[in-house]
């Protein structure tokens, strides 16, 4: 494989890296060649270091990979982040000062105003946004980031519509699966029989990643979406797939009344 | 107990009739005198006839009254109705007709222009409309019906709002137990590790339902509250207890922002 | 495919059915050419007719196939039957009399002395009974059977303990998931949050079939293996996927030990 | 209530400390007086060091005590232990030895020699066992223990038909609650969906205790029950209530067959 990029991941050990590696296992552009974890993993092989959970096999390659120490000195130019976000919000601009292209699953630098927040099939010119980051000016390294689980599906959906008609309200109300708190996560006596009104954090992140995602650029600047936007957030007793009901408003009234029943007065 | 009112159940046998049963056991006003069921059932012992289902024993006098026909003939003057709604929309206008005050839990009446929809907290002048129901004007009978399971909760929530703020829209997303499908009602298969994003006919019901019981009684007729309602029913695997999110906005601009972080425009 | 043999599958609109179809798709060497249903799917194409619940989608060919009547004429050789145990003791001898090898998954025919119930690794030889069949005297045709889904798990177990060291005595307990009471099946509110510790005929089925299984073939008949069995069978709220606890003791008191930290008196 | 007894609590803000708290509200002949906890929690309001998770309210009284040091010096003579078993094996013989009688609903001294494990309905006798405790010929202080949650059940029923018929052999199998695994306990990722076939130590238990509590009491032992004995323990998608399946052979053969359909050779 010799014309791959190298790639590195940093905490591979954990669910989120776990799963770049299996998605990166047979990829055509990617090779994983540097594995990043913890102290407590550094030095270890990998496939005793980690305490692997997913369903298909480790890669025979990665699990006898020497996990390396978290720091930039010998990491690859290419690095998928999948750290915890208070970990995150020293290490990954560390690694772009460096001259790492961090990509990452983080929430720690996804609404700093010089980072692109990207789903590729809706905003991909705020890619261009890195061209702003100190780090990019430096030795050329840069940060990305991916947003929020539920955002992501809400915006897919969202994204035509308010080219179309522009968004006025929108009003969203999650039913996300436990596999998104991670392991242990979710304690199995709060969720049996039960629905969690509430995640931590999820609902802010919610609102502010998708009118960051449907806002526009302008010059080093992504001035954000002007719609109202609620979230409400709730876990249900479900493995894996989040469920999201939706309603809303559009401005543009001559194209399309929101879904209402509701019979207006006069 | 011979001061306590006599009362009979219509659909004495299914679920919601055994919970008619169970709650008046006790009940200070009320004597359950007189059983109703289909043709399967009459003339049996009810303990025979019922296939119990509620975790407290059925009363032993309960246990061994035998089901009547449900006809008008031999019937109290109080009925509280449990029947399907295919079935209600016949019987429960045949038992008012015949002189009975029919208390009903079914959505067969409950648009009906004449036909109270009661929640005694919020709405309990609208228990003036069944002077306008013909049956009253003959033998004296008349029909009241109360909400669906999923309105309820949530009227009572925006009754004060809607008073001191008026509503302009609403926006409820439910997530609701499998008990409210009845027995065996939903499928394991469909539930486990799901959210079933569907309850036929729910929507509407909520949505008619909610703008009916906030409406304002003007003569012979409600006027249905003016906002604009959007319901979402989901079905989660939840034993008991509904849960539901809200949105909305409030038309007094002066008093009250909708729930939002949304930038607004200038 | 002019070189594969051709098959039919008996209750084809089934779930059982579905999954025979699902599994033929890219057989080596059997090509479905026939469908049959009941009545009321008879001469309608196949997709219309049958409600396809699994995940995968159906085959496009089989989707145009149009579904014959359930009886042998016009069937091919090869019969795959789906069939409810009460319609397959009727159905599956008149498709054996007409000549047709019909291979059975309905609990009908198993116990039947001259019809072999086959774990192909475990008891190979039994097919050996259908020569005393009175069908094969006949036309020609014969019947095969496959065993209960938790006696298969069982014995593939059972089989190596009991031909080194013979099996005394067995006691299993299993914990069966929802999809094995197929579509509707089980009620969602008797297994959220709840074991139900009966499913009816399991338990016989279980003890019979392992008796038969591991038995032997002497002449024109099975001598059931001589052990002591009990089968308790539990459902729980699993989806897919069946659950065995296993206890038991050994004849050959030299060998092995039941799996006890008992003391023994002396 | 001056003739109450005055009781103490052991770990008092877990989840078996806060059920001791809810059981003893309004019991006839004790009252708790005394809270002891780890050292975060002492000298902290009890409401507000112990994370109550029980639906019942805290009651009142208790909810202002202070919580005290985990130390005899100033506990009261009775008290109700409810300490994880690494700490219960040093702080238990520490209060007994102090001259207080301790009531353990630990694993820590179940199976220490001297110490009664009781069932009242099963093994009341075994209570004169504290007679040859080292505690009572110093200060007077003693240790009794109750029982593995699932031994209990499995031992009520076991018990009238050892005294009638002596057990020869018991094989157990549980489908156990996630409440038994206190709280975090079991992760949701691990239980929806699934079973656990396997519960630390908890197989030990039930084997060794049972015997021990369908033991006899020689002078100053217990001899357990001579029986063979096999416990599988499993997690199952509950939120309370265990479940067993239990299956065996008794001595007396004229009396009583296993429960067993196996034909047995001649």
């Amino acid at each position: 494989m010799p014309n791959k990029l190298s790639v590195g991941i940093l905490g591979a050990t954990g669910i989120v890296g776990q799963r770049f590696i299996q998605l990166l296992e047979h990829h055509p552009w990617f090779e994983v060649s540097w594995l990043a974890a913890s102290d407590r993993s550094e030095g270890r092989p990998y496939a005793e270091a980690a305490r692997w959970r997913l369903k298909t096999a480790i890669p025979e390659r990665v699990a006898k990979m020497t996990v390396s120490p978290a720091t930039p000195a010998g990491a690859p130019k290419i690095i998928f982040a999948a750290l915890d976000a208070s970990i995150a919000k020293e290490m990954e601009p560390e690694f772009a000062a460096a001259g790492c292209a961090v990509v990452s699953n983080s929430s720690a630098l996804r609404m700093q105003s010089d980072v692109p927040l990207v789903i590729p099939e809706v905003n991909a010119d705020h890619i261009r946004l890195i061209e702003s980051q100190p780090w990019r000016r430096g030795k050329g390294g840069f940060a990305v980031t991916n947003p929020n689980c539920s955002a992501i599906g809400l915006v897919l959906a969202l994204a035509p519509l308010h080219r179309r008609f522009e968004l006025e309200t929108v009003m969203a109300v999650t039913m996300q699966a436990v596999s998104g708190a991670g392991y242990p996560g979710v304690a199995s006596l709060d969720i049996l029989g039960n629905v969690i009104p509430y995640i931590a954090k999820e609902e802010e992140k919610m609102e502010e990643e998708t009118q960051k995602l449907l806002g526009t650029l302008n010059g080093a600047v992504i001035v954000p979406a002007p719609f109202a936007m609620s979230a409400q957030c709730n876990r249900v007793a479900v493995e894996d797939g989040h469920t999201e009901s939706v309603s809303g408003a559009l401005r543009d009234e001559r194209a399309m009344q929101p879904r209402s029943r509701g019979r207006r007065p006069h």
